[in-house]
């Protein structure tokens, strides 16, 4: 699926970045507006929005206005799909060592 | 921890491309020569090999020469500790929905 694809490699790319995934870290617990979140990093606020506005176009976060205040809050559905990858290689893998395993298993049964 | 950090920007960056991903996924099958690798991307083979060396750098792939072959198989370790921390991410904000959930449901009830 070439959309998937795209939006997986949209969401990897922001993840490799620590400041980023510091954001999600910070909104898994609650949504939090722009100043606070801002605050917790050493970094110009036009470079920190920068970051939000990464995040908010490859759908990993959304924002509203609250009066004066903007508010960001995590949006989890572009996070499972590559959590949702990972776990389908992991799976595979697995399958095959166990695969191994067992052949090994049944080879030392026969030496016996 | 900044080694994990470092760690996980980098798995992150190589998962970013779908070239890489698509090693990834042939992989995790089974290890497979370069050759037989390349053959699979319509791809210049010096651009191709640049993607194994970004994987073999991160770690994410290790390679061994076999005669004249060199053989590229997967190496599980840095895919689970990007996978974690997405795995612990999940976990805070479904936590914190299951909390709301349950503050909502003690709320309708009180409404009875």
């Amino acid at each position: 699926m070439p959309n998937n694809s795209t939006a997986i490699n949209a969401v990897f790319h922001t993840l490799a970045d620590p400041t980023r995934r510091a954001v999600i870290e910070r909104l898994s617990e609650g949504p939090a507006a722009v100043g606070e979140l801002a605050k917790s990093f050493n970094m110009a606020l036009p470079s920190f929005m920068q970051h939000l506005s990464v995040m908010e176009e490859c759908m990993l976060v959304r924002s509203h206005k609250t009066g004066r205040v903007r508010i960001y809050h995590l949006v989890p559905k572009q996070l499972k799909l590559a959590e949702h990858w990972m776990i389908e290689q992991r799976s595979i893998w697995e399958k095959r060592l166990n695969q191994l395993d067992n052949y090994l298993l049944k080879l030392k049964e026969k030496e016996k």
